[in-house]
This record gives C-alpha cells, structure tokens and sequence, in this order.
C-alpha cells in the first residue's frame, strides 16, 4: 500500500470511521481504497475468538482455542526462549483464525496480590516482565500477527479502574511501571500498544499527551498504533490530540461524527486526525490477514501448553524430599480436593478461553502408575466446610502414605473487573489443610490460583507446588511436576508476603474511588521487603528442583559502560535440572534512596548432573541508572556497587564489589552547598580555610577561630557545622563577600 | 502604645530595622519612638540566655539556668496540669532574666526515631503535641513572657535542613504536621511562631506564602508575629511578602539596606512591610520586659524539674515485679555505667542549658538507703569495650542480688544539627548489657536517650525504665521510680520500633539531600505500626505502674456534633498511681484510607488503691474528620466508627461502636458514578433497572436481557459488571440516551 497516496485519497469521514473500532473486534475498512479490516481478538494466554455477532459481555462464548498457561505461570518458567515459542504457537493459532492482531501481552506489575488482574501480568519486576514480554512479542510477530501490548500504564488495580488515578513520582513510574513497556518497545516493535482505563497522575491514560506522545512516541519512537481499551476513551478528539490513534470499540456512527464535527469545529486538528490514520494504515498495511487460512496441529499445540507448564510449576517447599512420589515405589497415596476433578486452569475476563482439550489432575492420575484413591474433600464454590467430605478425606488420608490435596480459588474469585480483599483461601480449604497435616505428615498442597495466597499451615505439610493457572493441560504438567518426570524449574516472579497486611499499600490499596496513591514509591515488590528486612513467606525469584546447584568462580569484568559477570554453575546433585542464576546490583554510589538491590539480568540453564556451565551475564549503564526527577533523566553514579548473585532475591550465592566511573562532572558550589561536601575534598578544604575560615576567624567569629592541638579548626569536627550550608555561615557571623569569594574561586576548574 | 500612631512615625529605616533582629537575641529598639528591644532566649526546657556579647556558636556558655526534662521526657507525663506548670516556671524565670520571648515549645512531630532533634520535641502524634504544647505555651505567657512556637512546620529532619523540601500531601500536611500548630494556635494564643529551615513541598518555609499567609494568618486567624529560625531567609523581601514579620538573627546594617532597596525598587510593598511591623509593634507592646527584674525560689525550681520527672519516666517492662527496690528489703544492689556518674540528662543545640545544680543517680543514691556497689562498666565516650571495666562490672554483677545499668547514648550522637543513623546503644553498652543479664536475672536497664532506641537484649533482662533526657534532678527521680518513692506514670508518646528496618521511611530518611518525601503519608507512628498489624518493641502509650487499672463501665452519649464517653476506672493495686487513659477513633465511615485507629482525646487521672473514678472524654465533629483534598476542607462522614479506651495503641480495655450522622448530602449521580454505587442504593436501583435495564434488554443488549429465577437482571451479580461507570456501559453496548435519562432522573431530588 502507498501509505501517503491512500491517506491522501481518503474523504474525512472515511478517516473518521478510520479511528474508532468498527464494531467490538474490527477496524473500519475502506473498500474502495481496497482498506481491508483487521480483525482482533482477546487472549494473552490462548485465542478468544469471539462470534462477531455475539454480546460483548458474553466472555465464554468463543470458538475453541488452545489454552496455554496465564501469564502467572508461564512467566514463571524464567525461560525467554519458551516465552518467544508461546508467541510463536498463539501466533500460529491467530493466523489460521485470520486473525491479525492478538491483544496482548499483559505486562502491567503486580503491585498488590489483591490485584484482580494480576493473574494475566508476568512479575512484580520491569525487567522480568520486560525480557518475557519481549519474548513474547517476538513470537507472535513472526508468525505475520501483531500484537497489543497492554495495558499501558500503570494499571495495577481493577476496582474503579475507569476512573481511579495512579498517582506516583515520576522516578517511580519510569524506574517500575513505564519500565516495562519501554524495554518491550525498545527491544521488540510490538505493533500496537493498549492505553489502560486509568489515569496516571490525574490524566486519562487514553488522553495523557505526556505518557502518548512525549514519552511512547517522542522518546522511545514508537512507530506502531496506539490503541484504547474497550470503553477506555472518554472524550475522543482529546484522545487523538494526546496521540491515540484507534478508539476501541468504538460507539457506532456517533463516533464518526464527533470526530467530524471535531475537526469541524477546530477542536481536532486535521493534522492529528491524519497521524492517527497513518499509524492505522502502517498497521493494517503490515498485519492484514493472509489470504488464505492456515491450520496448526492441535495435539502438538496441547504439548506445548503441557511444556510450558511444566517449565513453569514451581517447587516452594519440599521437606525431606517428599516430593517426587515415584510410581511402584511411593505406596498408598490419597488425592484430596474437587480442584483435581475440576481445575481451576485459567482467569476470568478478555482473557477467558474456550479449551479444545482439559486434561484434569484426576483424568492424567490414571497414566502416571500411582496408586491413589480420590476424595472431593470440600466444595469448590463453598466456603463453609462439607462435614461428609471432610470426613471422608481424613479418614482416608490417616491411612495413606502421601496425601495430596488440590487447593484453590473458585473462578469467581479472581477475575479482570474487581481486585481481591484477602489472600486467604475460602475457609473449608485452609481448615482441611490443616486437618489433613496434622494426619499426615507427608501431606503436599498443590495450588490452584492467579497470585500469591497466604498460607498459615505452611509449617505443618511437607511439600507445596504452586501450578497458579496451568492451563488446559494441567493435569499433566501436576503431575510430570509430582512424580519427578519433569524436574521443578519455575521460580516465583514475585514475592510472596507472609500476610495481606505486610504489603506497603495494605491500608491504601482499592481504597479511594479517585485515587490510588503509589505512596511506597521504588519501594515495591522484592524492593519494599527486602529493603526493611521483612521475614516473607516466599521470596522473589525461589523455586526448588529436584537436584542442587552449586554456584562457583565469580569474575565481573569493567568495561567502560557496564560490566560482564560470569559464574559456573555446577549440578551437584544426581538429576539433570534447570538453574534461574539471577543477577542483582546493590548501589553504593548515588545519594538518592535505593532498594537493598534490584535484579539487572537473569538466565536459565540447563545442566546435567556432575556438570558444570559457565553463564555470562551482562550490566550496561542502564543496569547502573535511576531516574533523576529534577533533571528529567537518567543518571548513572560513579562510585560503589555490589554485584549478587542469587537462586532467589533472599538466596545470594556469590556476592562481587564492583566501583564504576562514569565520568560524572561534580555539581558546581553555590550558597546552598553544605559544608559537609567541602570537608571531604581536600582541595576545597584548603581553599575554605584560606578564603574563608582564616580570615573569619581573625575578626569577630570565633566560632571559627579556635583550633585543635594541630591548628586544625575545631568547627570542622562538628557535625551541627558541617550540616550547614555555605548561606547560613552568614547568619553565624560570617563576612557575605567571605562566601561569595570562595564560591567564585571554587568554581574555577 | 498607640500602635497604629506609632507606625505612622517610623521612618522606612527604621522600619527596615525592625523586621530584622538587632543582634543574635534582641529585636531592633527605636528610642526616640519608645519602642524598647525584646531580648529572646532559647531553652524550651530552660533558659539559655547568652551573654550577649559572646559568638553564638557557643552554645554551652549561658547564664545559670534550672534544667528541666526535655520535652520527649516531660511530654511522656501525658499531663496537661503540670506541662501548664512547667511553662509557669519557665516563665517566671525568663521574667527574672528580663526575657520577653522564650523560643519554645518544640512540637515538631517524630516522623522518624532518627531525627536529630526529636528529645525536643513533644509526640509522634498531633493530639498529645497540639494539647501538651497548648498547655506550655499558656503557663510560660500566663507569667507575661511569650513564647515562639517552633519549628512551622515539616521539620522532621536535620541533615541539609536549610535546603531539603518537606514533600507530602496536603492530606498528609493538614492531618499530622500543620495539625498540632493548629490546635496550639486555636487553644493557647501564642506571642510568635518560629518557621522552620525546610521547604515544604518545594517552597522555603521562611518565604512560604501558602503556609504562612493563606493557613496560618487567613484560616486559623493567627495575630502575633512570624519569626524565621536563625538562618532560615533566602530571600528577606520574598519572606515579608509571604508573611513574615521578623528575620533572625539579621545581618547587620545589610538587612536594613536590602529592605530599604526592595521597597525602592518595588519588589516588596510598603503595605507589607507596614504589616509586619504592626505585628511587630503588637507583640513588642505587649511583651516588653517588666520595669523591674524580679528573682524565683532555686530549690522549688528544682524541684519541680524533679516532679516533672517523677510524673513522666516510663516504665517499659517490670518482669515479675523486679521493680520497685525497696530500701532494707532488696538485698545487695550493682550499680553499672558511666552514666549513673556521668549521666546524661539534657540535649544538644539550641536546647542546651547551663544547669544550676545536678543531681546524678550515683549522688542521689546515698540518700535512697540502698546499699549499693558502683562500677563504670564502660567508658562513655567509647564504642569499644574496655575489659578492665566491663570486667569488674560483670563479677560484681555475678554475686549482686539485683544490677541496675545505667546506658544510653553520649552527648556528641545526639543533638539539634544532624540526624542519627542507627537506634542502637553504643556496641559496648549493648554487649555490656547482654553480659549482665547473663549473668544475673535481676537486671535493669535505665536508659538515657534522646529518642527510641532498639532493644536486641529485650528478653534478658528484668526490667527497663527510659528516663529519656531527665533534667537536672535527673538523679533523684530515677531513684524516685526505681525504689518506688514514686509510683511510674509515665507513657511513650512515640512508639519504639523493633528496629530501624521496620521503620516506614527506612529507606529514604535524610537520604535525598533536596527532597524528604513524606511517602508513608498519613501513615506514621503508630497510625503506620498499627494499620500494618506490625511487631513492634513498645507502642504508642505504653507505659507500666507498680500498680493495676481496671476499666469498665464505657457509656457513649452521642450528640450532633459528636459524643461524650464516660467509663470508670479502678486501681486494683494497693498503690496510689496514676493512669493515662487514651481514646481512640477507628472510622469505618470514609471511603478514604483510614489508619486503624487515632488518638482522638486522653487524660491523666490519680486513683487511690480501691478507689474508682470516673473519666469523661470528649469527642467533636473535629475528631471525626479527615481532610479532603480535592475540596480543601475538613470532611466528617456519616456512618459507623469504633471508639476504644486503652492504656497503649495496643492494650485496648474498652470497645464500643457509634453510628455519627452528618447529615452529608449524597455526592451526584455522574456518568462516572460506579453500578456498585447504584445496586446499594434501591431507590436508585429501581430507576436504573426502569430507565436503563429494561429497555436496553429489549434492545440488542443481551448482556442485560437476561434474567435469573426471580426475574431479576443476572448482570446485577456480575462484580466486573457492577465495577463499571455509567459511562462504559456505552462500549457494552447500551445506547447513551438511556444513561443520559438515567442521570437526569436521578438527580432530581
């Protein structure tokens, strides 16, 4: 398509119908300019084709697709390469659905566990949901299908998410929320990206200029559409003018005509209007739909959801290597709970799919060789304990050599549209729990569920696997996992707390109808607890395997912009395994307040046993970066860095110093300098006492005349002193030409 | 004097003089006017009146003057009566000193245990500093002195205090930090306000027209004068235009020369600074030195200084009644710690006096009847332990029936000037103290500390009283609570954490030398420990007695503006002692974050053994209201609250719950009002269903069409469906006339 020669030719409501969907899952197209529709559809983690004709509301109704694990899960798996081949698979899938956008993926951080939709997002980590997002992108787009990274940004709670306003520093929203989006801009060209509900600041995220034009487009230079989400726009003209480009889903004919009349009217520039409908043609240009369908192999397609769910499931606890529980050799095992008869595999909302094939952890029981016996033990969508099933279950599981028992949520209870308001488990499920651990000492929980749940009897069982929503084959990855047929590899994207009331937002979170205030700052996820030490229940970034690795020969290397680390990693154990060595950077350099150390890189390696890898990990100056909101920048500070590594952000391994020398300029001397940065640079030092202490000291202030046993001013070992600026010394009695003299002579370089 | 005459006389230089100080401690006289200078002195907890000739950096060479308790020890007597006192004494002895102005009370709040300058401050919380500080204020002007009220507002930390900015929300701002200036301002008149080094939210405080002008003298009608900390302009024109009258300590003839130039030039009006001068004139009227100097009784001066102390040292802990140590009876006593000889009983900076006569624990304790043994233990001024001493301690303590160790920390590690940076006692006290508690199960620790310090030794030892900083009688009132002469009544105003870590501004405190950011908002002190559910080493209000309080009888009688709270209170002991029965307020009402309770109103109540008294506490429409941002004003909630009576924030006796109705009117239906906010209201409920449901349903909108059993809407139980504003019903399809007839419907009254 000649972009410019089609937008030229295009009749101003052509271009108006051209900026809002054609309906819930179309874009207009422009026949007679031979403009075809693109079609979009949900699904993050597995296609939601819906009936174009069917209710918008009715979010179960969708032709059937493969249901891989959510974005829980499978961001779990730490594995970048996995992440690319899941976007290849969904890729493929939308393809031969002709579908030629994929409205994901879900990137925004898990902020607060309460968040409804945090079962959708990777991690509480930029970078983490940064790199696997960007794996992800790539995947799907080189199967010829775009993607809509959303929900930009800053969309880290569901309640009156139309309306609420993320109100947050700049440092914190560029170091953590924008984070994301820009690595996955900058390192993956996503086709379209999906303005969020909320406002950022006070401003509609659908019409923030400052978040869509000066930042995603003028300083990332995003190229692709920026689109809204369904009912995102509140004012259409204005939401072009801040750099959206497509209203989704538009409202029908009164969409057209506002924007007519708004170009009319001047309120629209014609100007704006033709840049949105460039972005659109490029997009349409490049992601129309193949001419003819393709087809993908199903059963190969369910293998993969199995795999990557496999990769992903993680061990946190594993007391005496009760787990794996190996057929023929474990004896009498009893499965407890109806989550194995009837998982919970999936979340609720957009990205709700319709499966082609669930495999349910009692159906995969039968093909694994265990011998067990089946009790529902409670009612799913209850809360209240069924004394009948219960009983049955204990009885049964006092007798049995291992009891497993499959805990979770009900689907109604974690969902897109509301956030959560405990991170218990219903009731009947906590106490059967802790009734079947006090029967059973070999008792494994196996969880069910979108994010992090408290667990009071975590000290009374002997095993956890955390499978979150695994997907449509998640009987089977349960029990690779269970049995040792796959060795545990997925480790926690965030962290765990021991209770709701341990996260800093706790009494703030969903509160206040307008406004969410990101009060904690940086200071969020593994950043908060690490910093104030908090004992938590699991850390960021744990996971078990079935074997041990050992982490050796630690060699960071300088380089002018960073630094390359490289470690061995050695299995010391007698299976073969996957290792997530991460990197973390502790700064000792800047004055502004940092978290205890912030993950700068990670990988996952595969290694034999008796093996050893060598893994090479890489810092550049971004790696050493903060934001500085009064310059409006980046900054990187020379001086002091501790360079970790870790199986876990509480689990460090090898520790290295590191200082760095980025050729900073010193910040100039003005009145408002204190004495403190004075005294600890000599050659300032002498120049004060020349210019100002001695000449000082021979008039009237003797506050500055007095000297210790070496002559040296005793003013300069005191502390209340140092912490003054160069203006106060005025008020103690100081000559004002004294300081501006100094200040002159200091500034000469 | 007739004021406005006398200002119509004065010349522009001698105006220009007098919004200057003439020197470091007198304001500028105009003889020919009879205008006298105001002499001022330091010393909220005793007078430090320097010779005037001397350099004001020295700060330890000042007339003889009683030393009272500073005010982190003397607020802990939760006693209003004897804080009025306090003031009295205080002002009775600046008379005789022919001061005008005493630059005190401190009420800055304890943000953080590691503010410089917290000994001299009153509270963590506004309530205790606002009407403790009132009752100062009142006693020192009843003896026709006036006060500076210090320091408006923010300053909550000392290092870069003349250039970092106090950074919070006005929530934040109103609720804690202006509020206890709001309620002396309100309660007790004072002659001046002393502003503070800081900015506040980017505006030096000094030249803060919002802070000074529109709050202080507009809203809460503030007629004395404003004075700067000494220091504190940038700008002396740009501080009178905000509303400043007063700038110390001035610079000389240059002070006078810039005023003179500003008013030339026009940068500052002549109305202005006639304003300033009038405020001026005003509080020079009414507080010049009496004609003839008057003298005090020395003694009963020190005295009091050794009541005060006696009525607010805390008793922390008392394990199986290791205290009190009754002469005769306790057997043979270990006295350790350089600080029993040495102690240390006052701050640094601006607070520090020059004490008539001090009476150490180690020379009060021969008038006590103990047999006791003394040991230093430690040296002082060191971290590192000296065996020779610590040595001799422990053997002594090895046979000693019971050990009392002096610890605390050394003049030089607190003071105004900087901020600590750990609450740990100096490594060889500590080490000294675990050692002790070894060795014997009888051990006390007395500590002497400006603020909360961190207790690793906690579960070892038997007993712990903090005397803070305890004045010049600091020996006697020890030994008064030790042995049980007094009765400990004595409760925290500030919480002691556990550690440092668990502190909310941990990470950030003193860090950024231009930006403190008040991230926790109004979540501080307790309001923060106790939301969080947080271990902490002793909460807000503890304090133990040598006898019991039993409460009972709570009766709340509600009126329109608020309600009155009576409950009786027995001492069930068989010592006379005193409680301090706090109120607290837990609002379930507003939407807006809420800690889990505040301090709304306490007391101090003596109760003979067997006796009960009866307590009545007061609450106002005040104490029910939070500040509203968006609308700038004080917001009371109608809906239901809990009101608890308790002896900490942690040790609640009494319970009851109250229902408050404001008669608010209900906010307006928007297109941005939430479903959830229509479901709860039947009244709109039914409109909605008739207006909007209905026809929407018969329309093409399915997702409304469907009804359950009873023929309601199923949509009505979808919680995603509920959070939505009326306005994103329009992309789900329902047409916007039937949402604009809805809203027109419902706000029709």
């Amino acid at each position: 398509m000649d972009i410019e020669r089609t937008l030229a030719a295009l009749t101003l409501p052509e271009k108006a119908a051209m900026v809002s969907g054609k309906n819930f899952w179309y874009t207009a197209a422009v026949d007679r300019l031979d403009i075809p529709a693109l079609m979009m559809t949900d699904g993050p983690s597995g296609l939601r084709k819906q009936d174009p004709d069917a209710s918008a509301g009715d979010i179960t109704n969708s032709v059937k697709a493969i249901t891989y694990p959510a974005a829980a899960l499978s961001a779990s798996s730490w594995n970048q390469s996995l992440m690319r081949q899941l976007g290849e698979h969904l890729g493929e899938e939308a393809r031969a659905e002709q579908v030629s956008l994929l409205l994901g993926p879900g990137v925004n951080l898990k902020r607060s566990p309460l968040g409804g939709r945090n079962f959708e997002y990777l991690s509480e980590d930029p970078l983490v949901a940064g790199k696997l997002g960007s794996a992800y992108v790539e995947g799907v787009q080189s199967q010829h299908v775009g993607v809509s990274v959303k929900h930009f940004v800053a969309n880290n709670r569901e309640n009156q998410r139309f309306t609420a306003s993320s109100d947050m520093s700049a440092r914190t929203l560029r170091e953590l929320y924008l984070r994301t989006f820009e690595i996955i801009v900058k390192a993956a060209y996503p086709a379209t990206i999906m303005t969020s509900y909320n406002r950022t600041n006070g401003v509609l995220n659908s019409q923030n200029r400052h978040l869509l034009r000066d930042i995603l487009r003028d300083e990332w230079g995003f190229h692709g559409a920026i689109m809204s989400d369904w009912g995102a726009v509140a004012d259409h003209a204005a939401a072009l003018t801040a750099s959206l480009d497509l209203e989704m889903p538009g409202k029908g004919q009164a969409s057209v005509d506002e924007i007519i009349r708004a170009v009319q009217t001047g309120e629209l520039d014609i100007g704006t209007l033709n840049k949105a409908v460039r972005h659109l043609l490029h997009v349409v240009d490049k992601w129309k739909p193949a001419p003819t369908a393709t087809t993908y192999d199903h059963q190969a397609h369910h293998d993969f959801a199995r795999k990557m769910a496999d990769d992903s499931i993680i061990l946190l606890k594993n007391h005496q290597n009760e787990l794996p529980l190996t057929p023929g050799k474990t004896g009498k095992i009893v499965v407890v709970g109806e989550l194995a008869e009837h998982p919970r595999y999936q979340g609720a909302g957009s990205s709700h799919v319709n499966p082609t094939k669930v495999v349910t952890p009692l159906e995969a029981l039968q093909a694994t060789g265990l011998k067990a016996d089946y009790y529902p033990g409670y009612q799913l969508d209850e809360s209240e304990t069924d004394d009948q099933l219960a009983n049955a279950a204990m009885t049964a599981a006092a007798n049995a050599d291992h009891v497993i028992i499959f805990a979770g949520y009900p689907a109604a209870a974690e969902s897109e549209g509301f956030d959560k308001h405990s991170l218990m488990l219903p009731e009947n499920q906590t106490d059967l729990i802790g009734s079947l651990a006090k029967l059973n000492d070999h008792t494994t929980v196996v969880l069910q569920n979108g994010s992090a749940v408290e667990m009071p009897w975590i000290h009374t069982v002997a095993a956890v696997v955390e499978t979150y929503l695994a997907g449509e084959a998640v009987g089977e990855a349960t029990w690779d996992i269970l049995t040792g047929a796959v060795n545990p590899s997925g480790h926690l994207t965030e962290t765990f707390p021991v209770r709701l009331t341990d996260t800093p937002m706790a009494p703030t979170f969903a509160q206040d109808p307008r406004h969410e205030l990101y009060s904690e700052g940086i200071f969020m996820g593994y950043r908060y607890y690490d910093t104030h030490e908090m004992h938590v229940l699991y850390p960021f970034g744990h996971g078990l395997s079935y074997t041990e690795f050992e982490f050796t020969n630690l060699a960071v290397t300088q380089n002018e912009h960073g630094a390359t680390v490289t470690f061995d990693v050695t299995n010391t154990g007698d299976r073969a395994g996957q290792a997530v060595p991460q990197l973390y950077v502790a700064n000792h350099a800047s004055h502004a307040p940092m978290p205890t150390k912030e993950l700068r890189d990670f990988t996952k390696v595969a290694v034999d046993p008796g093996e050893t890898q060598t893994v090479t990990l890489k810092l550049d100056r971004q790696d050493f970066s903060w934001w500085r909101q009064g310059k409006h920048r980046w900054q990187a500070d020379s001086g002091d860095y501790e360079i970790m590594i870790g199986q876990s952000s509480r689990d460090i391994r090898l520790q290295s110093k590191l200082t760095m020398d980025f050729k900073n300029s010193p910040a100039p001397i003005t009145d408002e300098t204190y004495l403190t940065t004075i005294a600890w640079n000599p050659k300032l030092l002498d120049l004060f006492k020349k210019i100002v202490i001695t000449p000082a000291g021979q008039g009237d202030t003797s506050l500055l005349s007095a000297t210790d046993e070496n002559g040296e001013p005793t003013v300069l070992q005191d502390q209340m002193f140092l912490n003054m600026p160069l203006r106060a010394l005025i008020a103690q009695g100081v000559p004002a030409n004294l300081i501006e003299n100094f200040i002159r002579a200091a500034n000469i370089k």
